[in-house]
């Protein structure tokens, strides 16, 4: 693979480049980027120069730079997210109008869960955690729970020996309470978890399998943390999410 | 910029690599992206793998290979899909649940239409044409109609003298009708469009304008092809384009 100075290859220096761009800084100046990613000044305005001619970064009226709809628009050609995230719509659209919170689809992403789709509850009290393309590290939330319980052996191991993030006090962060945690997620088919990311809201999980029984996704609903709220929440994500899981056996290919 | 064999760039080649996948064909193996893209096989090797590496790529359990979630994840730090998207969502929700149709957003990208949301319509019989992510030929929809006419001289010169493409009898292809069209639908702040893209389906539009009054989206709906059905989605689909309107003068970093 051709290499830019230093070794590393322009493919690399690309995606760092894309990867300096945070949710909560959607434009940046040249500069900006060249000090976020360590890539010298001149190589960055060659390298921003031709992304913003392949349509990867858009330069605004104001000067800055943001990555481009192009490229969210190739991300879409991602058959995990567009085909799972299109059969699923229809049911999510179905719980949030029945639980009215926050209803959000999730994949895990590594050690994180990444949130494929997110349907607000407008008007609720509940805190706004998440967002459509957000992360979280998987073991503070329920989807997260969920993900890893079914996971691989490898994935619960990485996860467990890894330095554990802790959001609240009530952030599960002992392993050996994690791995009760899997267990007890394994045997309900579902994960709750009040108080981990925020201490106002709790969390409420369960899988969507593909045809051969895998895990391939988590759907959850976040509402204001009260046990009340839990157990009401409980049985209608459980039989959504097993709507889903039965509409993907007739769409095999809307999964990985 | 450090260049492959041939004078293009690695970057510009793995741009058209992420091309060759497309909604029908979201799995190809590296000779069917060879083949697609013109790369030679050496080559298209060597750039798959290290995109697989980047994660830009995923390869299958099949050994198929398809776009990474981290390239969909990357493109939302798009401010303009993601920004606009989030705002709106909650009006196409609403609209949604009162006209119970197909219930789109859309941008200009070029001389084309791209959906950046969709609400569909369970149970509605209207023809299912466009998807998120999805692209249609501005001058053949609602939404092109809206954001062409109240786009610059420039680009509605380029359509006009463009080749421009027909799906059925009554897509409009003539320049002098598309011109009327365009003056039209400023007079009316809306745009419909009856059998143009499928003749059982007819499409509803208005404009969604920033702070400066600019046109950057449209908001539009697909009904079943009949005067009724056209006349009486109309004002609620104006009347959700201004309340996003209204919306995006909080939120100006909502578009580009």
């Amino acid at each position: 693979m051709t290499q830019a100075d230093g070794g590393e290859t322009v493919l690399s220096r690309a995606t760092r480049v894309l990867e300096a761009f945070r949710p909560g800084t959607p434009s940046l100046t040249a500069s900006d980027i060249s000090r976020r990613t360590g890539i010298p000044m001149a190589s960055t305005h060659r390298l921003v120069a031709e992304m913003v001619r392949l349509g990867l970064l858009e330069k605004g009226p104001d000067r800055l730079l943001r990555v481009g709809v192009r490229l969210w628009e190739l991300g879409w050609r991602s058959t995990s997210a567009l085909g799972l995230r299109d059969l699923a719509m229809p049911y999510l659209e179905d719980l949030q109008s029945v639980v009215r919170q926050h209803t959000q689809l999730a994949l895990l992403e590594g050690t994180d869960v990444l949130y494929i789709e997110r349907l607000s509850a407008r008007g609720q009290t509940t805190v706004n955690i998440t967002r459509v393309a957000g992360r979280l590290p998987a073991h503070t939330c329920s989807s997260g729970l969920v993900l890893l319980a079914f996971g691989s052996q490898d994935l619960q191991e990485r996860v467990l020996t890894s330095e554990l993030h802790r959001f609240t006090s009530r952030t599960v962060v002992d392993p050996a309470e994690l791995r009760r945690r899997f267990a007890d997620t394994r045997r309900r088919d579902s994960a709750t978890l009040a108080g981990s990311v925020h201490l106002d809201a709790a969390g409420v999980a369960a899988p969507i399998r593909n045809r051969d029984r895998t895990v391939v996704a988590a759907l959850s609903v976040i509402v204001p943390n009260s046990p009340d709220t839990v157990s009401s929440a409980l049985p209608a994500v459980m039989a959504t999410a097993r709507g889903i899981t039965r509409a993907l056996h007739h769409h095999p290919d809307a999964t990985r």
